[in-house]
């Protein structure tokens, strides 16, 4: 993987093209939730992801993200296991044709995905020496959204697909991957070559909400 | 604004030129706090940071995103005035030399950005049904974390700056900008063009706390 080719020089001029492909980027980066099976991605690459992931802002420069790479069969069983009570528990809440929708909808590729990475925040954290975390302390998590946010862009650009499962119980997968108490569970991540790509989100495409522009106010 | 060249068609290729490119916008982005007094964004480039926004992921396509654009003196002056008594605060639980660093700080533009955004998460919004915040309702705040970080990397990508204030008290700031009581304030973010550009955090260059790779566990 390349050096920044600035590294200790002037700033580089985004231009017309790379912001153009940015917003592609943006424009093309999907929750992913069908992995090919057959390939994943190599060790490099992720390496690189996680450099990169590093770059995200956090608060104090506190930087309190915790990748966690599940790799464990009974490990990966626990978090399946435990999306699956979280997801019918979750479709007990809709009812007549939203839960026939709902139950039709893939919400993780947790059978399928290569690379799985729990993130958490570590909220004990000294670096950073709690600057700008004492008024709202959950700038820390909000950091930590940053940098899966950035690890998620990176892995899009690399080719790759990311899901993002919150249909979990926080506790039990922190005492599944068995990680300090003082960790704060985020998010749980699918990583791996999507079978497909789509430009739109596959809860638009199966018709359960559609994209909607964000709304400006004024003060 | 260029619309997306893709739009109804492939997916484009992000080759290694862009890659490398995305990685120093990473790298290049700053949390900024001093701004040029003489030059603000125009109005089509925020509406395109806006739009642009809204492409970030979000629990259900849920989009709970509301930013507010904070443009009345005395609503800014009110801000400030939380700022600062939040930051008096903040100084008082340091002691020794840490103390005196931390009283020489700059942490905030709000004097000088040009334009200033209060960011907050509908935790109402019915957007998305429900679905993925059942479980974890914070993820709603967290897909607002990750809208008002795709905005700061497309703002560095034109030119701009941006800082995100959090020492304030969330209470005082809805209660400034009068919102509805189901939004939660996420972030106050001052947008500007920067007065100059650094590769190394703001932190960092002056002793506060500097920058620490991510460790990856594996379980």
């Amino acid at each position: 993987m390349a050096e920044l080719a600035s590294a200790l020089g002037e700033a580089p001029e985004f231009d017309a093209a790379f912001r153009g492909m940015f917003a592609e980027l943006l424009a093309w980066r999907r929750d992913v939730r069908h992995f090919r099976p057959d390939l994943a991605p190599d060790e490099a690459t992720l390496a690189h992801l996680f450099h990169l992931a590093a770059l995200a802002p956090s608060v104090g420069n506190c930087q309190p993200t915790r990748f966690v790479r599940v790799d464990d069969d009974a490990r990966r069983a626990s978090v399946r296991a435990n999306f699956e009570a979280a997801n019918r528990e979750a479709l007990s809440a809709y009812a007549g044709e939203r839960a026939g929708l709902y139950a039709r909808l893939k919400l993780a590729g947790l059978s399928d995905a290569p690379i799985q990475l729990a993130v958490f925040c570590n909220e004990a954290t000294e670096q950073g020496h709690g600057l700008g975390a004492r008024t709202m302390p959950e700038t820390r998590r909000y950091s930590t959204v940053c940098a899966l946010h950035t690890f998620w862009l990176a892995a899009r650009a690399y080719g790759l697909g990311v899901g993002w499962v919150s249909i979990l119980d926080s506790g039990v997968i922190a005492e599944a991957l068995n990680v300090p108490r003082a960790w704060t569970f985020i998010a749980y991540l699918c990583v791996g070559f999507p079978l497909e790509e789509h430009i739109i989100p596959e809860l638009e495409r199966v018709g359960w909400q559609r994209r909607e522009p964000h709304r400006v106010l004024r003060r």
